[in-house]
């Protein structure tokens, strides 16, 4: 088993109510093949720059992370984003953003990248989605995650990319966005006509939602009294989710999966997220232990566990 | 066993992008008791008008609800409502209010209303819940909701208030603004410092979260696609949890409540909810049988389950 990933490698500048960092590794990819990698082998595919240095591979290498697909550009600067948060922790402000190396990303896939049986097409535009997933020949079973903005500019390339995948992650705001349909449950429902088999809406506080054919399934968040950076929370779940279905046997594809490993995926998934925004970037995920995460699993059980007599 | 509810009876006109009523029976109390009447014996406290006939008092007295501390006032007008929903349907937005009869409304509470064990403070002005709450001498446990327009601008009255009550009911919006706490978790420890050993955070859409010293407790909405009108929704979530309370025994005092019967409350709770917004104001759940609420709390248990091997 192995996972592939697709997406944003970067330097982050947060600032929250609970401190700041000026200049910290980030990117979708990286919070989700962190969060993966607890659960199975995972390969990143991105770009960086020149300044990205051995401090920031061996965040990835020291869990194990495959980098060699982690293209570095000559001349070239690593994607930055910088943002804030208001006490509403829900809400990123986007204070900059330099595209940098992604402004020209060609995904380059590399053997054994194409051979994973799982793959994860970050939020990266919606035509080189579709590229990745036609290169990686090896993968059974691909998921996707997006935002507004392609699915303000870029809906049909969206909704082509969306019908070639197994699995669609989004914010619940832009399922309803993507859908036109305001009812969660009749948006999840859309999306499946589209092609997905499985739909999970992401709810930032309030958790997550797992929508198929035959089955709807909602976890909520831990509520945390420290909750420090969200950033990549959404991308630390993902990893969670996928890592945790590939380690269960996903390569073999969706319809190998049963309803009760895709509940337990939600809640690793929600597991990762709820680590993630404990401390800035990747600090709480990097240094993670198995043993924690599986305590944690128990916790989201006791959250929500009641007897009907 | 009884349970007293003191609050609004009004009419409502109610438009939703699925139909529209222009004068249906409503009020915090009124959906508040009908949800509540499938667990106890429930009274009602509140003042109507001269418009308020046989027609209306029949969905309350068809559910066993007891109607004679519903004070009928002589020329007046019954309070009166009127709202819209867009398609996000969390929102709803006030088109008009006639306080009417409510403007004055003094309580009064009859020897039986008195003497009920548990005694819901409905939202209305802090100082008449204070003037409630200490008439209820026969209530061992009492619960209150109030709204952002008491925490501007009548404070300190309902702090007075929430320091004499067991159980305090609020939308998680309103628990932010109450503590000035954006951190729902630390919200509610610090509304337990304020006297209530019970704390619900209503969340809407997402469900509901119920925090005490030593438990945390959070369950979903269950994602229906159809969703008719949501009035009522959170007093329908109030009936049902206290309801069931007073049904396990709450009427002995807080401490007598074990964890898991608070945990089957907010199950019961969120599927009185879950019923309230299928239909318009009372429509759906004055027609239920006991039979449908059993089932909807088993789709609540197999909606959240998972098995952490």
């Amino acid at each position: 088993m192995s996972l592939t990933v697709v997406g944003s490698i970067a330097f982050d500048a947060v600032k929250t109510p609970f401190g700041e960092r000026e200049k910290m590794l980030g990117g979708s990819a990286v919070h989700f093949a962190l969060a993966a990698s607890f659960f199975t082998d995972v390969r990143v595919v991105g770009p960086v720059g020149e300044d990205f240095g051995s401090d920031q591979l061996a965040v990835l290498e020291g869990r194990g992370v495959a980098t060699d697909d982690i293209e570095r550009i000559e001349g070239g600067e690593t994607f930055f984003w910088r943002g804030h948060y208001e006490h509403d922790m829900n809400v990123a402000h986007t204070d900059e953003t330099q595209l940098n190396v992604f402004e020209h990303f060609e995904p380059k896939l590399s053997e054994a990248s194409r051979a994973s049986e799982v793959l994860f097409l970050g939020n990266i535009q919606p035509d080189l989605q579709r590229q990745v997933r036609a290169e990686a020949t090896g993968a059974c079973f691909a998921a996707l995650d997006s935002m507004n903005l392609w699915i303000d500019i870029a809906r049909d390339s969206l909704l082509a990319a969306i019908g070639e995948i197994d699995c669609l992650l989004l914010n619940d705001a832009e399922l309803r966005m993507l859908t036109g349909k305001p009812n969660l449950a009749l948006a999840a429902e859309a999306v499946m006509e589209l092609g997905p088999s499985i739909v999970v809406a992401k709810r930032g506080e309030y958790g997550a939602a797992l929508f198929t054919a035959d089955d709807t399934f909602a976890i909520p968040a831990l509520p945390l009294t420290e909750v420090r950076d969200p950033t990549g929370a959404g991308d630390s779940f993902a990893g969670g989710f996928l890592g945790y279905l590939d380690g269960a046997g996903a390569g073999e594809g969706a319809a190998s999966i049963s309803g009760e490993e895709l509940r337990r995926a939600m809640a690793f998934g929600s597991t990762m997220a709820s680590f993630n925004v404990q401390d800035f970037g990747t600090e709480r995920v990097s240094c993670l232990s198995r043993d924690e995460i599986d305590a944690r699993v128990g916790e989201f059980k006791a959250l929500t566990h009641f007897e009907h007599s």
